[in-house]
């Protein structure tokens, strides 16, 4: 891809290509989200389960980023959707060129929206702007009510919050989270947070983020920040 | 505390420190255990547990890691614990100049052993060295079964691995998690990997953890590498 002076004279080199991805999105007119969340809060289970319900409206791309392994790309690739691995080889987040590289392998044209799938980390990707539209941060149940005030950073830049695994709330399980506590604590840290409470498992709750998405994909632009 | 010359040339700031724990923890005969998890695992829980399990065989000190609150340190003081918190501000890792200064303000000729509660982040904390006799990784079952094999460094890294929270294993519940395939992935990288699957809820499984923990708060040097 050819590199666009943006006219700042100092930026790091992820920063450089952020600014690329971000109008390369502009320019194909596609919304592009960075899922972020720690390892198996369900990203991968949430975008697989979304892809099939969205089949036959919306088009989805998937970038999928790793420290090792294709799992969870070999997992996406079954539901026919593109992917693209990346495999960080130990980084603990992707960085905008791994992006830029990745997205030269889609077939974005054909595409309604990209998924990123960052590495499973709630610290160090919410640092790292890769030029998306905006940030989805998922959180399981079985993490915890706390952790909206322990990891404030990805909460206060997400445009969508996904409370996942909300299954293993019902009567017989031992996990105790409060939603109201962990939507209360999020939306002190970004008051314009989306949120969504859903099982990927059991698809309850699906309906309305898929509305949103569906919503979202018509008009990239509106409403999101990088 | 006063700075020691270990005789080589070129060392991190990180490392430096990381050498200056591992001679106090020597000298100071106390054995120091890192634990690492992503956000959520029940590293505190564990904790807790533990520390209440053991209060009148081993005398238990905590140094919390957290990048904001003092939720958990609160939790470790209910227990009697001497708890000190460090809030690392943003970064996703503890180091070992924290350490150093955190021990200043343990009553450390008091305890038994030190547990180090590193910031939630199951990536980060595995690079940094804080002077540790050994590290310590907790997976809960809500996490999945491919966590090993795809977050490789630290279960490579760690002297034992916890698998928590298997009260969800029971039936009635949505989780799956195979714990022959998590230790048979834990061991592949690391074949004298301690496992202790558990449960620090119910208690379940808590006992063979203690024991091993006595036996090693008893002998801290013997079969650790930092």
């Amino acid at each position: 891809m050819k590199k666009i002076n943006v006219g700042r004279k100092i930026l790091s080199e992820n920063e450089k290509y952020a600014f690329e991805n971000v109008l390369f999105f502009h320019k194909h007119k596609k919304l592009c989200l960075n899922m972020i969340s720690s390892p198996g809060s369900g990203k991968t289970t949430i975008l697989i389960r979304t892809i099939n319900e969205l089949k036959d409206k919306i088009k989805i791309g998937v970038i999928e980023g790793d420290i090792q392994t294709d799992i969870d790309a070999r997992r996406i690739k079954a539901t026919k959707a593109p992917v693209v691995q990346i495999n960080t080889d130990g980084a603990c987040h992707l960085t905008a060129p791994q992006i830029s590289a990745a997205l030269e392998k889609l077939p974005v044209d054909d595409l309604d929206m990209i998924f990123i799938e960052n590495v499973g980390n709630l610290v160090c990707p919410s640092d790292f702007d890769l030029g998306e539209n905006g940030k989805v941060v998922v959180l399981s149940v079985a993490e915890g009510d706390d952790k909206p005030a322990k990891y404030p950073g990805i909460f206060a830049k997400s445009r969508v919050l996904l409370i996942n695994k909300i299954d293993l709330l019902g009567a017989g399980t031992q996990v105790d989270f409060d939603i109201e506590r962990a939507k209360d604590d999020a939306r002190k840290l970004n008051k314009d947070i989306e949120i969504f409470p859903l099982s990927a498992k059991t698809g309850e709750g699906l309906a309305a983020w898929c509305d949103w998405l569906i919503k979202s994909a018509q008009n990239p632009a509106s409403g999101f920040t990088a």
